[in-house]
């Protein structure tokens, strides 16, 4: 031991300290205003009672809030935390043994023995008087006749006394105890769209009302208001930058034949400019910043992608040919992928040995769009780029700009896909695409909402990409693409669509076996009949309205799934975090989805409401509205019957109301 | 991003190193000349290949052996490492991108779609040559026609590379990738015993072979040949030291009346000394002493107790009157858990301002016995001392003496008793006695064996103690006690028993629905009939004798129950760590234990054996060899009927052994 007079180390331990990511490497994730449950094992050697309490505080404020937690059983502490605005959060675990709520407790349990606590009593007064000595005003007169009757000898009256207050006055102004603390871990607190997100994802160039035109930002503009009616509040655009023409790509991703050809959007970069540039036939730049500036007056985030590759013709090639890999011939290593070959792509080399100047202008590329007011970006194919890099640049862009968003689009090894969000991105693309069978979809959920990975890996679930239309959407129906829509919309707290391909319910593949739309818009102009009665636009706009006026569903980690007895049907719920259950607040209340998986039979069964999950009682009736079709069932119970149509409904979006009623 | 003209970051990430105690902050347990499993998740952006590597020294070294890790799927890696010695050992898992490897698995992909090669063949040159610049001897040979091959032009013979071999020799001599490093995590390796220990503990004052007389250590030297024929390594004595007389207890704990009652040994010190001296009608230092190499020379190990608590009648008292705490009125606390009180026992005071004197005394207790040739102690009641004493204490004297083991006696809420496993305890006391059900006893072992746990918290399993004669010891007889030793002793590496009251199956408690003996040793001298027919301690002999044949048996981590279509039976195998099943020496063969938990009736049942865990296949048959009854029977397949008759055995411990039989 090193020789020392300072006191002994503090007695508690404090360990599994929650949220913690990674051993406390990285943050955890939560939005500005959200309650965070913070909670960590303490516990001391002996029987005396602890004080355990988290401390939190901005990273731009040097003042420490301190909260008590309490005890949950099994020796764990929990408290809630509220992260006023965005930015990141530094917390930490304190323990101390609480000599005076040691001895409170222990002189109840000798006073119902009817033991003499005189002496105690004098133990009680030594620690309780410094406190008394110290506290003022409200804390003075809360404990000025406790100590008065210690001092006076006199036993005070238990019955009237509430140790956890009394603790905590005398706590606050006097202890003897060293504090044990955990380590400081992080929280990245970002604004509310980080978690409850609606993304619609357009070809700008498909835009036009004229056949075989353009499409401008002008006509994206004109588009907005249909998009405000589906109810997004993200307008993701592909690239919008100069498309390079060496080795480009015609229609169905086959070598161009025709200089008409317009190529792929992330073939980035020609004589034009590179990734700061606008593709000259999408407009200008003050086009684009009046984009922004109308989709923001809706209440739209304008999402830019950031494909940080180039094409053969992008002026980085000549003016930095350091930031690319070279063959021995001294050509440029254009992507590969042994034996294919990408040749219209030059990855860039992040590890050249200029990679600090690469990197920066990565950022300035970034820095640039923000400056324009772009507050969202979808990350194309980060998990082929290194780690470290966006390790560097998310947190020194949301540094400044905290209201800025990265989603990753990594569709990958699981490992990988959780890597990204824990280094930072916001939220990520998942593998809900391919999970279609309830089983998979409860197991997937239970993963992503009841695990460690719920701290830091934010879902947004999409039905479709310009590169994915799975199987079951080929195969499917506008049905099928409903109840896609339902589950993503429900399941999720954030999710997205490709359109106008999505709510037209178009399923060809390029060939059978591929997942790529056949005359896809990444390689041609297209044009929609967006009035089409085939359009599921309106059952979207229903889904994501019921998504705005409950905030159950703008949560992800209160998922619970609720036995039903047909493979084909899915039952679960969200309720509002920290709620108890039913509300007479309408907004407050649960939720509870039923979805048949099923888009073509009718599928029927009972199902077992958990009670307890949703606050109701076993005797008390209740009612489940619909938010889809505004019908209201009266439920008594766990048990009840569900029938589902697909020709009239992919599922339901039950309200559960107090008998009462509610409030709208 | 911080300026800088070094290389980029390393790409790979390293995360989830096992082992890994709280997030490294403690040492993962293992013992000397095992074969330790290290694995991490490790992986890159892109499609890279990977050379991962983990680098392990004792601490008393300054060399880091670096071993290869190989990919087992779902981006982690694994090793299995050697601590060749007893101590602390430093580890440390390194990841590179390989750009040899991912170069050669390319060209692979090239060469078989027949694209020309020639560039790539330069590309190769350039990872390759510097390699063979540096190998020497035999590297250099395995290297150089491959170079020379790529000098020349030509494509290597691919049919005959192998591509971990030939990766491995660049690797070795040359590489350009930065490498990534995990955090360094220690591993502290104890001596086998540490692992694999029978126990037994005895009263040296029960050992006289004379009627009324006070047991000596000669009378225990008496007793080490029955103590070894049980199949005991570690012989535990109670607290050898003089007992206290203020408030001393007499028989069954009531407050003694009698001069001639001899007070609970753990009432430590009289006039005639404390914790370092010997209680007079025990014997003398050089007793003990010749007790100690008595015992070593039959394999035993003595343990002593650690009990830090004192009497009113420890020399301490008056000594050092600042290492307790004082009550109001001048008077030593006594201890309590109001309301109850044990005026016989004073508590000491860690957190008195005088700690650290009190702290070193007591390592001057621990070393004095170190010094008296003591290689095991038994700490009493760990969990009512500081955490921070532990920490400080165990490792300060295994610094200079790491064969010294201790066993945590800690009874206790769960998060406590793996903490005192964490911070330094060798063994720990668990709830077994209490787990007497198939799913329970299932559920707990698979906690202990198969979780983070098994890294830290080695379990020894007693079926009684002087504290805990179970309802179930008390409501069986002689059957119960077998079924309770068998499955302490295959169950757990590490087991022990409270004799002779264990092997002669007494159940007699002070009161019904207390767990204390009537008239125990805690408080009386006792004297019992080793000879008598009702002991078990031959079917001990034969349990410990398996225990000692079979490494399977010495083991903890392998553990896997097999399913058995009856609650009462229960099955379950070890194999040797790192076999793969069957082996022709009998030492090295898998075990098969079935228990029949009931010790009244007979049952039977069908088991499933997990054949692909024995290494057995669907077709061969095998040799299943009882070593408590030496049958055999020949089995085949996952299907076998087993009965088990109460009277005849508690169950079998099977020898899973080839057709073709064993060498022993």
């Amino acid at each position: 031991m090193e020789t020392s007079n300072r006191s002994a180390p503090p007695r508690p331990v404090i360990a599994d300290v929650h949220p913690r990511v990674e051993d406390g490497r990285y943050d955890a994730k939560a939005t500005a205003g959200e309650l965070v449950e913070v909670s960590a094992d303490a516990f001391a050697d002996g029987h005396d009672l602890l004080a355990v309490e988290v401390a939190y505080r901005h990273e731009s404020k040097r003042r420490w809030t301190r909260v008590r937690m309490a005890s949950v059983g099994n020796d764990r502490w929990r408290a809630m935390i509220e992260l006023a605005g965005p930015g990141r959060y530094h917390f930490q675990v304190h323990a101390r043994v609480d000599h005076f709520a040691t001895w409170l407790h222990e002189l109840r349990a000798r006073v119902a023995a009817r033991q003499d606590v005189s002496l105690e009593l004098r133990v009680g007064l030594e620690l309780a008087k410094p406190a008394l000595a110290k506290a003022k005003g409200a804390d003075r007169a809360g404990l000025a006749e406790f100590v008065g009757r210690l001092e006076a000898g006199r036993t005070p009256d238990l019955a009237d006394v509430d140790d956890h207050e009394i603790t905590a006055l005398v706590g606050r102004h006097h202890t003897t105890s060293p504090e044990a603390s955990s380590a400081v871990y992080g929280i990245r607190a970002e604004r509310e769209r980080a978690r409850f997100s609606t993304w619609y994802e357009l070809f700008p160039r498909s835009t036009s009302a004229r056949r075989g035109t353009h499409g401008t930002f002008r006509d994206v503009l004109d588009r907005l208001d249909y998009v405000a009616d589906l109810g997004a509040d993200v307008l993701y655009l592909p690239p919008i930058h100069p498309i390079g023409t060496t080795a480009r790509k015609g229609p169905n991703g086959a070598p161009s034949r025709s200089k008409k050809d317009v190529g792929s959007p992330w073939a980035i970069g020609s004589p034009e400019g590179g990734h700061t540039a606008i593709h000259p036939e999408l407009g200008s730049y003050e086009d684009f910043d009046k984009l922004v500036a109308a989709a923001r007056d809706r209440g739209i985030d304008v999402a830019l992608d950031l494909a940080f590759q180039c094409s053969p013709d992008h002026p980085w090639v000549t003016e930095h040919p350091e930031w690319f890999k070279h063959r021995p011939d001294g050509s440029i290593r254009y992507a590969e992928n042994p034996p294919k070959k990408y040749e219209d792509v030059y990855p860039l080399d992040f590890e050249t040995e200029h990679w600090h100047a690469l990197w920066s202008a990565l950022l300035d590329v970034t820095l640039f769009w923000v400056g324009h007011g772009v507050t969202v970006f979808r990350v194309d194919n980060p998990h082929t780029k290194p780690f470290a890099f966006w390790e560097w640049l998310i947190p020194t862009v949301q540094q400044e700009h905290p209201e800025v968003l990265f989603l990753a689009e990594a569709f990958t090894r699981p490992k990988i896909m959780k890597q990204l969000a824990k280094l930072g991105f916001t939220q990520s693309y998942t593998y809900f695409a391919w999970r279609t069978e309830k089983w998979e979809l409860e197991q997937y959920l239970t993963e992503l909402t009841k695990t460690d990975v719920a701290d830091y890996f934010r879902p947004n679930f999409w039905p479709n990409t310009p590169d994915i239309l799975t199987a079951q959407l080929q195969h499917g129906d506008r049905r099928t693409f409903m109840v896609r829509a339902l589950l993503a919309g429900t399941l999720a707290a954030s999710w997205g669509m490709y359109g106008p391909v999505f709510e037209l319910c178009e399923t060809r593949p390029r060939h059978e076996g591929s997942e790529e739309y056949l005359d896809g818009e990444k390689y041609e102009i297209r044009r929609y009949d967006l009035a089409s009665p085939a359009s599921i636009a309106p059952f979207i706009s229903r889904l994501n309205a019921a998504r705005r006026a409950q905030t159950a569903l703008q949560h992800d980690r209160t998922l619970e799934f609720h036995g039903i007895d047909n493979d084909q049907l899915i039952a679960y719920s969200k309720t509002v975090p920290g709620s108890s259950g039913l509300s007479a607040d309408a907004a407050e209340c649960p939720v509870l989805v039923i979805v048949n998986l099923d888009a073509r039979y009718r599928q029927s069964a009972w199902i077992d409401v958990r009670l307890d999950v949703l606050g109701l009682d076993v005797t008390t009736p209740y009612v489940v509205h619909d938010l889809l079709t505004d019908q209201r069932y009266e439920w008594r119970g766990s048990r009840n019957f569900v029938i589902l149509e697909p020709d009239v409904t992919p599922g339901h979006i039950f309200r559960v109301e107090p008998p009462g009623g509610v409030l709208e």
